[in-house]
């Protein structure tokens, strides 16, 4: 069994996102929103780092799964985002967890089913795996989808694996 | 007595320097470079963090300052240094240090005297300032300009507010 943390991190809100897999199923868990407030960068950092500390300790995730960036808009921005990613890994580091990264193509692809996919889609798709019964905020939503991506893909490399390791047996019959 | 600890942060090196400061005078006390490696980006900022966690242990410094990126030459190095910068930032508020940036112009004006002064004259001012028998290494020189530079701000504002006081005492004769 896998608790998966998921991060979609901010310079002003930091989503947060935590499901438990039991094999192909996803049970919601916890989510929302990280307000960094309009304090001094160090304040606001610091923030993320405390957050999602003690969400690691309320929730007890064995992974940490986040955003991975390749193309901001420009660099004061890149250098905004990078701050609060940088807040969010060490926190995860530091309490002993693995991260892993995820482009957001790569999240929407395995929660949507299209890399295209738009924010609505995804808001959507992440209420019906999880059984939600109200969309959850924006934020709190690509979050949980990066949680759902973590749970997919290593799924899929389970099957994979699995498969690889029937091939093997059939040809060793 | 100020014990300041300065940082240069860079995604594949960031170099620190310690310095105490006594009145008008800076006492040379620690210098050096974190390397951060070859490893995936998570542990590279969990070195960091750890990095300034042990330096902040061993030198216990009272203020930490920390060069202000304000220009980035483009979105991904702006990402990767954001990221670096975010990592220190929160080992600095995490051990309960309050934190000042100062942009590159300013630790130049500071320790130079004019904003545009290169490598080797930050190089060699910081080894004159600290009298250093030699010159430090390149980042670990940017981390101790960082410091003096903070020493230099703190000491000409308690000045300024020392005339400030002069004028209303003279003004209330």
């Amino acid at each position: 069994m896998n608790i998966i943390l998921g991060i979609d991190p901010g310079s002003r809100l930091t989503g947060y996102g935590v499901v438990r897999q039991q094999g192909n199923k996803f049970v919601y868990l916890a989510s929302g929103c990280i307000r960094l407030g309009t304090d001094e960068l160090p304040e606001r950092l610091l923030r993320i780092f405390n957050g999602i500390s003690e969400i690691i300790t309320q929730t007890q995730p064995t992974v940490f799964a986040i955003e991975q960036v390749f193309m901001a808009r420009n660099p004061d921005s890149a250098l905004k985002l990078g701050q609060a990613r940088g807040a969010a890994i060490v926190a995860a580091k530091h309490a002993g967890l693995e991260v892993f990264e995820y482009s957001a193509r790569q999240v929407k692809q395995a929660v949507v089913g299209t890399g295209a996919a738009d924010k609505a889609q995804v808001q959507h798709m992440v209420r019906s795996l999880l059984q939600l019964s109200a969309s959850p905020q924006a934020d709190a939503a690509d979050a949980l989808a990066v949680a759902l991506c973590h749970g997919h893909t290593q799924q899929s490399l389970v099957a994979l694996a699995g498969q690889a390791s029937k091939t093997v047996r059939r040809r060793l019959r």
